[in-house]
């Protein structure tokens, strides 16, 4: 008998879809959350670097392609449910020693609106913009 | 006229759910993946610790409150989109010293299974169990 194939053994979703965490291999800091679908994973597997499915342009969308911040895979986690995806990555695309950017903001992280308690609670932007965008998507 | 509530600044899916990864502050260690509806994230927001919406059980779900495996929240996050969580937490239950215990299988991280090149590709657990789930769930 043929061993189950390692893209069977996801729970895809009713859309066919995992989320995906990626974390920065040497930071640990959580970077971005995408989705994948089993052509997606495939290709991510195949190539070494993060391809994920664009659920707004509802097509596969090689991270970087256009801003040249490319994400490289050193390993990827399946979670007990077998329904969630964790990529440690290296954030490619910027000179080294300084942050990789993997936010469309031009900033390190997408995760960069922290909850904090001042007047009232609110979401306040914590994390510096390292590009400006108009420079990153030309 | 009065500012946006920080809970309606979130985009919930059309389920009314945001997807949330717990972090934890100490190691870095992504420990879990879950989801929120607003009242679990008020109810978080409020304890101080975190309360998810089960999907399966379609209820709100103290984390921790049958294991004893809380989650004090130190810190959340939301990214670019409005519509994904990080939280830094504390994994408890553990003797201090000893990693705290996330998953239900009784290991640290939901993330146990990497992807190995052997005869094929698989998902091998690479992380051991620390707590019989037997004992955890009595």
């Amino acid at each position: 008998m043929r061993p189950m194939n390692w893209l069977d053994q996801i729970k895809w979703d009713a859309d066919g879809l995992v989320p995906v965490i990626a974390q920065e291999q040497s930071s640990g800091d959580v970077v971005m959350f995408a989705w994948m679908n089993r052509a997606a994973l495939a290709r991510t597997q195949e190539l070494g670097e993060a391809v994920y499915w664009s659920r707004s342009r509802a097509k596969l969308w090689h991270k970087g392609e256009e801003s040249g911040h490319t994400q490289t895979v050193h390993e990827m986690r399946l979670d007990c449910d077998n329904d969630v995806l964790l990529l440690k990555i290296t954030q490619n695309g910027q000179s080294p020693g300084t942050p990789g950017i993997a936010c469309h903001t031009g900033r390190h992280s997408c995760f960069y609106q922290r909850l904090e308690q001042g007047d009232g609670l609110d979401w306040q932007a914590v994390e510096p913009v390292l590009k400006d965008p108009g420079q990153i998507y030309k």
